[in-house]
């Protein structure tokens, strides 16, 4: 169950409205992301491959942006946090792939190369080394490596028909942010023992209430309206500030999915992460006394478990004491007339981050309606792309 | 060597300037960080506790904020990617307690605890539980721990005098954020088997620079004065963007640094880490096309060992793939009209990174200065603290 407390964001109430209409806009841009988990086909494959796979020490995915950061997200917040056998490259820097091959062993690795386009430059330059290395250290390619990419003609594609590899089709109609409920998140998880249905039982849930067309219980219509109105006012960075070691990965998967979603047209949000109670020694003084243009969202673990005591200086638990920082974090926010809001969860669980996934994307729809841009598309990034290419090619 | 590129700040050149005055004011602040460098004493003791304490094969590090980003960024700077004997317990969450359990042996774990105030709930918090813990299982706390903490009679200095346990001081003219290169950065990564004395010795060169009164070859002024001129076009957020995956804790590093030390008085740079190449997938989008409210300052290095060969999609190699995307990400900013510069370092070694802390430090001296503004208090953070102390009374 996810709660949602909008009593400070300094707004009036939300007046009541039915959101049939705005519900329309969105379903008329064809977005596959909240009707995709319905998709049991690919749980049975996903299933399959990750049990003929389920000797492999390590696995490498070869992606970047929203290639890898459900994934990220998923191990950090499901996984442990310490021992991990799934990397992600999803950096090219030469000393990551020096030091990824002195902890891997290529006989125990398995490899997944993610681009829903086929032709991302980072991610087919590491399909390249790492293909090359597979067959030079003495293996199959295709016992050591699968593909996750777009259903169309492409070059990943027709290197994978080519070395006989698995492929897995991203849906056409989910865009790389949207991702994470597709097989680009699933699989990973998958392979490191996360439910991957209860995920999307979680992200079920999250839907019907994104379809919900009064507005009073649709929560991602609330936390949308909410970002919408203060960034009228002035407060155009939102601060992502979960109080849970294991969201802090969220708070990344959520600053790709807002950035690239709202910021074109010289309008946008700009997101920043931040961790409590970590980050009320580094920022908290700026939120407090800084500039008066930030939205905080704070996600809060109603049970922190497990539960630890301690004696001194206060008799009480390390998952209270994190809670009342957050409260007194909020209250002091409050007084000094700085908007924030407090997303709550029972726990850090898959229903939960599937719950968080859909409440996150609803409302990114939402925002897009609400601020006349279009939240799936992503023109900016191509004359970056255009001039690397020019660069290369002379 | 470092090299600062303002050619696409879009600023006018800074006028040539004596600082004298300026570095006048700063002296009179009697700020330490950039004079303990010199203390000797410190790094024999550091090296003496680390020659005694070398057989240890886990180090938890229990501080927050600036008890803990300098050693968590020096770690990952000069230490391995992906092994890793030093944990920094920088939340209290008790899921992260419980973990880093799971895989520490308390007979080969030394820890260290750190706090300037001596009374940081978190951190006695976690003396509290860790003490306990290493005498239960039937160890001489003594053996197991040792303490870092300011000059000052406070709670942990009389545990430490009660329980025996070495302790080390902390200058009292240096704040938690400026710390880096006190004991409270340097044991830790002495004990990783980092070399100490040349991030000094680089220090010593940044300290040189940043002392120098001619504004034309002072590159704290230029970075300071920069980031200032900016934030009064309304250019308030930086964006702190190395194309280094050791450096991306270098980002969370600054982000602490420049958020207390100018976040007041209702003014203040909001700082933002990214990432370079794996944020252009995540938020170029917004960096090209959103507001024009960033000031984005890369780092690049231009010796990116190893030599990686690509052959496909462009024979080439990752470093170079790195750099030309990097060119390419700053030229299409600068055609959007977005402020960007560059801070280039020759590789990513103790001597950069010591001269990268007094680049930062400097500049944000300067700063505070230029904004009239303390950038050595922190009085923001107070009211979320006594809150969470009447809530844990009551």
């Amino acid at each position: 169950m996810i709660g949602l407390d909008l009593s400070n964001s300094t707004l009036e109430e939300i007046k009541e409205e039915n959101l049939s209409e705005l519900l329309n806009k969105i379903h008329a841009k064809k977005q596959g992301f909240y009707y995709t988990i319905d998709d049991d086909q690919i749980i049975g494959k996903i299933n399959r491959f990750a049990e003929k796979n389920s000797d492999f020490e390590h696995i490498v995915v070869c992606g970047i942006g929203g290639s890898a950061l459900g994934a990220i997200c998923l191990q950090q917040s499901l996984g442990h946090l310490y021992l991990n056998k799934l990397h992600v490259l999803d950096n090219i820097d030469p000393i990551m792939i020096k030091e990824l091959e002195e902890v891997i062993d290529y006989s125990k690795t398995l490899f997944i190369v993610i681009t829903k386009s086929g032709g991302t430059v980072e991610t087919l330059s590491q399909y390249d080394y790492f293909s090359k290395k597979i067959k030079e250290n003495g293996y199959e390619l295709s016992d050591h490596m699968t593909i996750i990419t777009g259903p169309q003609p492409n070059p990943l594609r027709d290197e994978a028909e080519k070395e006989d590899l698995e492929v897995f089709d991203i849906p056409e109609d989910v865009g790389g942010r949207f991702s994470v409920l597709t097989v680009v998140g699933l699989l990973p998880a998958k392979l490191i023992g996360i439910d991957i249905e209860k995920i999307l039982k979680g992200a079920k849930v999250g839907r019907d209430n994104f379809l919900s067309p009064d507005s009073k219980n649709n929560l991602p219509y609330q936390l949308a309206k909410t970002q919408f109105d203060l960034s009228q006012k002035g407060k155009t960075i939102n601060v992502l500030m979960p109080y849970s070691q294991k969201l802090i990965k969220f708070a990344d998967w959520f600053r790709q999915l807002l950035a690239e979603s709202t910021g074109k047209d010289g309008k946008g949000i700009t997101p920043t992460n931040a961790l409590g109670v970590t980050d009320q020694h580094s920022q908290l003084q700026l939120y407090n006394d800084g500039p008066n243009d930030k939205l905080f969202i704070f996600i809060e673990v109603k049970n922190m478990n497990p539960e630890i005591a301690i004696d001194s200086p206060y008799k009480t638990t390390f998952g209270e004491l994190m809670q009342t920082e957050k409260n007194a974090t909020a209250a002091a926010l409050t007084k000094n007339g700085r908007p924030n809001i407090t997303i709550s969860v029972d726990s850090v669980s898959e229903e939960t981050l599937g719950q968080l996934f859909l409440l996150f994307e609803g409302a990114t729809a939402f925002l897009g309606e609400l601020m006349g841009i279009n939240a799936f598309d992503q023109p900016g990034v191509e004359l970056s792309k255009k001039l690397t290419k020019k660069a290369l090619l002379k």
